[in-house]
């Protein structure tokens, strides 16, 4: 089973995608593509790991996510959150983020597990001024697209609350 | 009744939730949360007066909500347009938002009359460049999920048309 | 059969929009608003033809969307693709965008082949800093309105996905 939950920054789609796997059997797994760069995210990672507690694995994966999920596969869902973190990780350090979500994407299939992805809309606002912003939010929503497809449900969050939309 | 009506810029939420309030008994009550910093401002203001109408109630409230709702009670819906300008406000002074909003969490079980928020979402954009903005965003979805969990209702406009979120 | 479409950058707005087209009888005509003014939309615009194919009529309207609805009317569904360009067209060009929306909305009635227009919703961020994006993306906004008003059906697309809201 595969879920991509999607929804803009604090709307409350790691809360929500925690409470989906809590319900699922097997011994849940937090698959963080955060890379700590700085103070701010590393509060966010602690804040987020007291609420889960102490039942979850842990594993990090900033850009080889199908290594992740391969080696995670068998005990229990697999929460990866976030996709637009590995994005940013993947074209920050010019890696070809197309070839890595192709790769992704053939993997899925073979998953045992649930796989349940945390994703961000980022092409909602005005059109960003620079270059770099603007082709990022375009590699973003072309993910989000292709997860959702390959997805067996997709619940968009606004403000906790989840809209079905596939 | 708490009903959370929430959407992007110029979504039409406002014009929405004055529908509602409209179709709710008693005399209506607009409890403006804007400070008129400048001309921009002044004329949404004067151009949603307009609108709604001579009878209609109308209050400030830039801080206190919990003493405007509290005042304006027993006599007809109240129109709180809108909570992120009331955030705006909080967070530009340096005032503790955190416990404003437990304040108002605390006060809403006790409102005899129907409470309407109008909220704005603004996390479904690129992650803004300025440290100040990213910290506001966080606050306002924050805000936002609460208000949602405390609603009985609560309603997403997109171009003029509402998607029930709950 | 008037639809509107709409949606955050690359959420799957075209592709979906156009097989709701293609699903409609007649020669299908693609109305383009795009003014060719950088490497990066050359690039798009050549991307959407690819995928279109060979059986689409083609139409530029830049500015006038009634001449080019009138023109074509009555040999299959029409696609605007898109409304924010068009209007981007008529700010930069220091048009009355609004006496051109009146003048859209006032054509409307009298098309006898579908209408499918395409649009962005672009205030879902954070305020922008410039007031010359804040303008704008409050003119983005009334003109979704509008037309969500004048529509038989709107669809939000997320992720790909259509959300029905009409």
């Amino acid at each position: 089973m595969i879920l991509l939950i999607t929804g803009g920054a604090r709307s409350g789609k790691s809360s929500y995608a925690e409470g989906r796997v809590a319900a699922l059997p097997g011994r849940p797994c937090y698959i963080a593509t955060s890379e700590i760069r700085d103070a701010e995210m590393a509060e966010r990672i602690a804040h987020h790991r007291a609420r889960r507690g102490p039942e979850w694995r842990e594993r990090e994966a900033t850009f080889d996510l199908v290594a992740a999920l391969t080696e995670t596969d068998g005990d229990g869902p697999r929460l990866v959150d976030c996709v637009t973190l590995w994005l940013t990780n993947l074209v920050l350090t010019d890696r070809d983020w197309q070839a890595e979500l192709n790769a992704l994407l053939a993997a899925l299939p073979a998953q045992q597990s649930p796989v349940i992805f945390v994703t961000n809309e980022v092409g909602l606002g005005i059109v960003p001024e620079n270059a770099l912003a603007r082709a990022f939010r375009d590699a973003a929503g072309l993910v989000n697209q292709a997860l959702a497809a390959a997805a067996d449900e997709v619940q968009f969050v606004v403000s906790g609350l989840p809209l079905k939309v596939k």
